[in-house]
């Protein structure tokens, strides 16, 4: 089976080389811990370094914020799609459709405008097909929970997740994590899950990472520190965090 | 994009400046910690210093009431809207209306009746146009979430946020916060959400204010003392409170 | 805005001179941490010391045993209300009404049968009018809670509070605080929260008392030790109580 | 206002000299606190060294168990029955019913067949009226709630309380504590509250009582050692129990 | 009133004897604590040692299982059958009906079918009768519970203790228990609570019996080591558990 | 009554040499602890050490996905099902239906389509008579209870196990633990219950497996080190893990 290569300098090293072929990987963590930062890192490196296009699926926030606070990090997607490397899907539950503004200068990107995920994953297969895609990055989850009943949420994704595993593509997805002890049915479904913490040592906070699953892989089991730096996250693997530095309390809280 | 200046001293340094223009800002903490000083000082800063109008919405309390308790910081509200600087709406879901008794000295304000948020957007829309306003405030969140029924908040809350993306304002709302750790959708759909903290230290409380995101923006990471001083409330950004001074419990308790 | 003496020694120190006229304060506390007392010295201070009439809504109890409990302090309450200094509105919805025994030497009050929140609302306005009353007690806003259905509660406490607003009176209002942790509508609503503990240090208990909000007022932010002695409530305002000498558990519990 | 001798020895002490006339006193502890015992005792100290007959409500076991139960401090009951200074009200609502055997020698008692509280409530009436009591014991408060919807808990607790409130006793109730942190409706309407503990100290069990609430009453504020002695419920008024001794847990747990 | 023996060494010393004559005991802890164990051996211990004979309600396994795992300890249960010293009733609600297949060597037990306690009720008066039981083991009541509807549930297990108090039978009955501090009903109308503890001490488990309530018994207070052996349930009622030694989890987790 | 070995070097000696024939076994733990290797292996250490087949239940994942994660180990499931020493069956709630695709290379196996869980048992039975199974390994129970309403779990858990204990086949199970504290009704009604836990010490994780219950033997208590290695699961028996060193937080959080 082939190895997907993260694009985040330091984290192939923590799961033997990178995502295996067509698993399904979830990237969890509270707000600001760096998790849609992470999945656009994978597309634009994957489609950059590796000529791997990849397919953007935004259910939170629009193209145009996404692609605005990728500049920060000297990523320019909408390159990328005028060379056709990057496709993006605009599938935003909550997507604005009152009042009758078009924003100008509007990314290209395919408007999903239904809610019924079977037409987002529809969309999903013709983006992938079109571009031959190898990656896909889908922000996020959450987003998804949030805008359907809480009694469909369970069978809603695990549709979502089940179709994925029958494309050709390496998927990352985002959730938000409220706190490391609940159950959440996208942990349970994905092949891997990364956590992205943000502890609080002294007055400061300290990004961590950990390779919470990796299924078929043996993954490396310690926190390690993380940074979002100017080109990008960067993962100090050969770091540790030793947790009587830090306090209780995740970002989520003290 | 451009930059809106805080208006709080030493909260732009925290965050490369000052807030994303459009971008809708939380704050959010306990009883008494400032929430809605620091919006009324976005605003009259706003207004005075920068020259940037601003539109405050009152869901809480009432006009008069914020006017008033505004003096206290030397800021005269009135006068701002006597030169149409300012602009008052006064949604207050809680709005007395039994006795038919019209308070003197009201306020020039208007007043949003219907309990609607369609209504309360299309009187921001207008009032904004009207004076051009960049800034906008909404006193509070919480207040929209209690008057509706639980199993309309979410769809409320989010309407009310997705609709506002779409102004030309900068938006800072408040919201009551009960507990660090409880996942609220206000916090999930901003893109900046600043945490104001009351701690216990020795037998006296401490206040201090972190960034909690603020998306698009490599923004400060730590725990900074904050007072509500004669003028308004101030940042002291080159301090940091350090987490083994402070006790377990925020100001929601013990 | 004028400002209305508490009529407690020791706590017009931590509140700037007083209540702010016509705000609405809630005390709230655990079992016996002096709540009725605190409100009842409010109205007996009142009109003894500073003229000022007041009314009280007994929920909690009856009129006779509120009377005969305030003569531990000295406090005559029946030759106030001969004096028309104090009236009495007697609106507990658990009052007894199956047998026919009608209570010898019954206080002179007003007896509000509904159990309807209008109801004793329009009684309360009939009698602040017939006293000229600047003062109003209402204990306890608890029993108004027990007595209805659990999804009215939020409504008919706003009700309460929105109409109490626009009285000329300066209102006092009890609490019973389960967890100092959890969210309560009066709480919000209220301009003011004045808390009330009993915490064990040691073998014994330890009342304090503390600021919790005051809207409009630069108030006092520590927990200072508070008495229940020969003439009523006495807060100790120069000292305070350090959280390292207390109990982490509160009157609640340990 | 008289006061009623608790006829614990240490406990009258607490309370400056006994319970109000006519009040409700709520006894609470876990199993084996005692409770029962205490309100035993309560009756039968009244009946035997203060001539006040008391009526025993019997909601939780059977009167003849708690006969039996009482031969072990030297209590008599039947005797006191003879004499007319006790009578038994048998209102289980867990009462047997099924196979038609009748228990020999059953103890002199009057039964109350229906579940309906206004039953059990006459019943009391025509009793205490017969002995001219002055003293009421019912056990259990918990085995009401128990049999009876959840949403009727409130109103049944309420009535049965608002009623009791108008009868020339003394009453005392028990109710199982769960948790030193919940809120209970009997606790909240109760004149007065004791709580009687079970810590755990080294590996032995201690027993504590504490006064809760006792209005109108400058009560004790202390945890002071009891014990189950020979002739009954012994307290050591003049000693206290400090709360580094003894562990975190009641005895509701570890 | 007679005296029942426990027949577990060590145990009767902590309840000055024995069982009262027919109490209901409950005894509750975790998995693998010795519940059945303890029951199976107050059964054996009766018809072996005491000559009074028992019957087994078997709700949760088989009764071949139980005999089975019986010999470990040297019982010989089919040989008391034989001997019309034990009767046993196979009455658990998740007994195996699907598939066909009778299990050959089946031990001669009477089967239960229907899941109404009527007829488990029923049948055990026919059994108590027909061997002339004094002994009554019932294994296990969280079966019970589970079979039904969690809205009967109270309803069920209080019919089935109020009707097992008029049957002349002391009685032991099983339950698990989740947590320490959790309200059940079998405790609540129980006349006896005996706790197996399964304590974490280093890197071992440590074996602790306490007896939580024992109605008319000055019962032991703290808690005792126990131990598994080779002929069953030994008790070391000499020895203490001191709770500084003992890790704060209980064997519910950690 | 037999013993049937686990396949698990140093897992035999903490429970008396093997499993119970017959019995079912639950094994339990978070993500990524090994439970699907555990059961996987004991599959494979059966049919090539010890010469009993084994039928495999797949509910999580596919067959192919499981065949590939064992090469690792250096375990060739296909080469054992050629051998008739493996089945597999295919009874995964979530697989996918929608797209028709049909996958390469597929695994041999048997495909149970409906959700309906007598369905499977039917087809267990028939793989098990075919190869004469002795061994049957369902992975895992979480995937159906997710798949099925809320309110049915119970009772298709209980109709699983039940018929399951009619087998002549030994039987291993994996659940998901969230919690070490919660009850699971399928930790209730196995004969065995191991936990393989994952804790923090200092900066890595350490894995340590404990057995929880295993009726009718005298099992181990402590907690001991497992690893993943090269060749499988390896329990390092002779060494324990103590509770002081490993964090209070299991692999389920921090």
């Amino acid at each position: 089976m082939g190895t997907v290569r993260t694009a985040i300098p330091g984290l192939d090293e923590l799961i033997e080389g990178g995502y295996i072929e067509n698993d399904i990987i979830l990237v969890t963590g509270g707000p600001g811990a760096g998790k849609t930062t992470l999945g656009i890192q994978y597309l634009v490196g994957g489609a950059t370094n590796f000529n791997e296009p990849g397919v953007l699926v935004v259910m939170d926030g629009t193209p145009e914020r996404i692609i605005r606070d990728s500049w920060r990090f000297g990523w320019d997607i909408e390159k990328l799609i005028s060379q056709k490397k990057i496709k993006i899907i605009y599938a935003n539950p909550f997507k604005y459709t009152k009042f009758t503004k078009t924003p100008e200068d509007r990314t290209p990107c395919v408007i999903v405008a239904s809610k019924n995920i079977a037409d987002t994953l529809r969309q999903i297969q013709i983006e992938v097909e079109e571009i031959q895609a190898k990656r896909l990055f889908i922000d996020s989850i959450t987003s998804l929970k949030l805008a359907v009943d809480r009694t469909d949420v369970r069978q809603i994704v695990s549709e979502l997740i089940k179709n994925l595993e029958y494309l050709d593509c390496t998927t990352l997805m985002t959730s938000e994590m409220h706190s490391a002890q609940s159950f959440s049915i996208e942990e349970y479904l994905s092949s891997g899950v990364i956590r992205l913490h943000i502890f609080r040592a002294g007055g400061c906070r300290l990004r961590a990472i950990e390779i919470l699953k990796m299924r078929g892989v043996k993954h490396d089991e310690s926190l390690h520190p993380y940074e979002i730096q100017e080109r990008g996250i960067v993962v100090h693997s050969t770091e540790t965090v030793m947790n009587d530095k830090i306090s209780l309390f995740d970002n989520m809280g003290w």
